[in-house]
């Protein structure tokens, strides 16, 4: 793999969210969700997200933050510009989507692969794609109907992918840094790993668009490509596993265990 | 469901990890690696484990305990009876295991399902059975070649299944309670996860065969059944998401998205 594999995502498709543990750098999968992606952008720039909480973290499941007051009208924070509710995003036409689709199938979708560098799924016969839920998933939470949601409710995938979720809820995005300060909180012990002790939430000190960020602040990551001869290669070589400590070389790869790499990037030469 | 629809595992199938957080309960899927849970038994009734530490914990992969100096010939802790090295338990002949095959296919195997409450797949083919890679499998971490795992270092999956271990390495058991004493360990900086802060180690103040430990000390828990009606109702309602929430009811639906539940045994009744 040569520089020209590897791609800086735009810094208004980063945001950072700053806990007391670090930083978690996520990318917004924008031309799957940009309605979506647009509100996240609004609520982050107005400051919403800064002083609260993940509330949420269920076992092999997911991390969820948002405001603990949600629910109560006198006490939830204000939107502002922001909308509380959002048409679904959950699958869109598949025609101007590149799609780097996987051999081996999937149980969940016709076709599988990796769009913009996002897991994703595909049904060819009607035109739709949409993205899959895997470990690292970036989700927008909802109620019960379909436009519930609005991004002020986030979640994050910490277990075995959740497929059946998939085209039931907006994904917009996925953690590039930082899973680590995600998938170790604490489990909550109420329904669905909401926590019951309010002192296990882990506080949200802010969370920002990259691009409002002075550059100097900024993690300068970058993500392997998706749609290169470098990529397929990387796909053979998780499909047939050729390390000596595999007796078997397996020939197989699901959707999921298929890691986009990402790194910092290299210092600029002068 | 009924009391009938529920088991109560053999207490010589049970083995306890007590962690400075609690008590995680596994147990050993005796029919598929016999001899492997055989040196379990015995590695743990000498004590070997008692005072030992979790090395390794690998984001999105596996948690891994064990003996820190097991590399060291003059301070690795001695196996006593136990074997050093075991012959393969990779699968086994699928004639003598009874199976409860999932509808919806696998990207991994020709056939996956439910045996004994174990995630398994199937070559009917072949006549070859094997568990398979979900979150919470107990398996036997190896070296290079195939007969160097024997139990003394024991791994679980905190993450998406790494479905493509199949085969290649021994499992032997699975995780019932406790979970999230594992999945939220600090990660490991060093190659694989391993700590490279000895002090990021979790001790483990114990390990134990329920059959040995006091009733009053012992975690009585109780496992839904696999080979009953149901359970196939239970994957049926897997499969076809009625739940309010889901707007999209699926129809499918993966092997390792079948949680097995566990249940606190119910008081006797006199």
């Amino acid at each position: 793999a040569t520089d020209a594999d590897w791609r800086r995502p735009d810094p208004e498709d980063l945001v950072y969210l700053e806990l007391p543990g670090g930083r978690v750098v996520m990318e917004l999968a924008t031309p799957f969700a940009p309605a979506h992606a647009a509100n996240i952008r609004t609520l982050v720039r107005s400051g919403y997200f800064d002083g609260l909480a993940v509330l949420r973290a269920q076992e092999n499941y997911v991390v969820q933050w948002g405001d603990p007051s949600a629910d109560d009208a006198d006490k939830a924070r204000p939107l502002g510009e922001a909308a509380a509710g959002l048409a679904p995003e959950f699958d869109r036409s598949a025609a101007d989507l590149p799609f780097h689709a996987l051999p081996d199938g999937d149980v969940y979708a016709p076709q599988v692969g990796f769009s913009h560098g996002f897991a994703a799924a595909r049904d060819p016969a009607n035109d739709r794609a949409w993205l899959a839920h895997c470990p690292g998933s970036l989700g927008v939470a909802r109620g019960n109907t379909a436009d519930s949601g609005s991004g002020a409710g986030l979640y994050v995938v910490i277990g075995h992918g959740p497929r059946h979720l998939d085209r039931n809820i907006t994904l917009v995005g996925r953690v590039l840094k930082g899973m680590e300060l995600l998938s170790v909180m604490p489990r909550g012990t109420g329904a669905l790993g909401f926590y019951q002790d309010a002192g296990l939430r882990t506080p949200i000190l802010s969370m920002s668009v990259a691009a409002d960020v002075p550059p100097a602040q900024r993690s300068e990551l970058q993500v392997f490509r998706t749609d290169t001869e470098a990529f397929a290669q990387l796909v053979a070589s998780r499909r047939h596993r050729f390390e000596p400590w595999f007796l078997d070389p397996v020939g197989r790869v699901e959707l999921c265990n298929v890691a986009v790499p990402v790194r910092e990037a290299p210092p600029a030469t002068p």
